[in-house]
């Protein structure tokens, strides 16, 4: 897997039992593009094929997030200060969160998009300001972890929680299928 | 908390640095009416109240979760068989997801209840043994969790994640809210 995201490596711990992170250097800032589809796509299969090259035999899994508001593509914030900028920006609304995925096997490259709605109560100050000093929003997408201590904070979504949180699981199973892989934990078996 | 449940003792920690787990004796089966909205109340309420006379000074919260699909409520399987039975009868399909969560506190009892649609993928029976034969399903409402290794084949929720996983964790931070208690990790705040 080309991510140095735990969560993505747990998450794909429901499809692999076993599997090597070797993390890429691609510069996702000056490859991402908008429309963050398009974008995220970019950076997930560069960075897939980035690993591909260094291990040419293994099929590579490479993801990239980004959060979408209005118009807005919000990626990793710099300092506390742009998380609870961030904060302010996703608070009592809804906003979209589109994650790329990219396989790399055999000399080819598929990559899918998914794309997840999700509903934020609304934040006083205050617990933008404690939340923001746990410390967690501060290496992810929109400032905020889902599965963290931000989940008081999420009333609903529409579509792929895993998607939210880094990694489209169900998407990436298909994806794997449609090159003839089994996706139930790596385990050899016969194609349904 | 009222709960045996280690899903929902790993998510009441979003609230509460530290919490006790006390789990109540309560004949779930027999309390259980429908509709499962009704049901799950009834029976969250009464492991509430059940924990508050062993512990009168304590804030106790107690949740309970049914799986509804068409009219049938799915609750915990018997065994494998029954497992395989439900899992046949959730895929390829939408299903609800009702938890009901109750607090008790200083004699007081307030209940709250959340519905999540979740969104299966077809499972081949090929797929159902095998998932069923990972153990996974024996002990969850509906013989699935969406945390472990069937995430790949839900393809969408609408609502609340942690709502299937067996806490709304919003909708109780409201309910402590509404009672006075500061929602944030325990910590004595000014309230907002």
């Amino acid at each position: 897997m080309a991510s140095a995201s735990p969560r993505r490596r747990e998450l794909l711990s429901a499809l692999f039992d076993t599997f090597e992170v070797i993390v890429s250097n691609v510069d996702e800032e000056a490859l991402f593009v908008t429309p963050a589809e398009e974008g995220a796509q970019r950076v997930a299969k560069a960075k897939a094929l980035e690993v591909a090259r260094i291990a040419p035999e293994a099929l590579v899994i490479a993801a990239d997030t980004a959060v979408v508001v209005d118009s807005a593509v919000l990626q990793k914030p710099a300092d506390a200060k742009d998380a609870r900028r961030m904060l302010r920006m996703l608070s009592g609304r809804t906003h979209k969160v589109v994650t790329a995925v990219a396989v790399a096997f055999q000399g080819r490259c598929h990559t899918a998009v998914e794309m997840t709605e999700v509903d934020f109560a609304r934040m006083t100050d205050e617990q933008i300001r404690r939340y923001v000093a746990t410390g967690e929003p501060m290496d992810k997408a929109g400032a905020y972890g889902i599965q963290g201590r931000a989940s008081i904070f999420i009333t609903g979504i529409r579509g792929c929680y895993f998607n939210v949180v880094g990694l489209p699981l169900h998407r990436l199973g298909v994806l794997l299928e449609e090159q003839g892989l089994d996706i139930w934990k790596g385990q050899p078996g016969e194609r349904s």
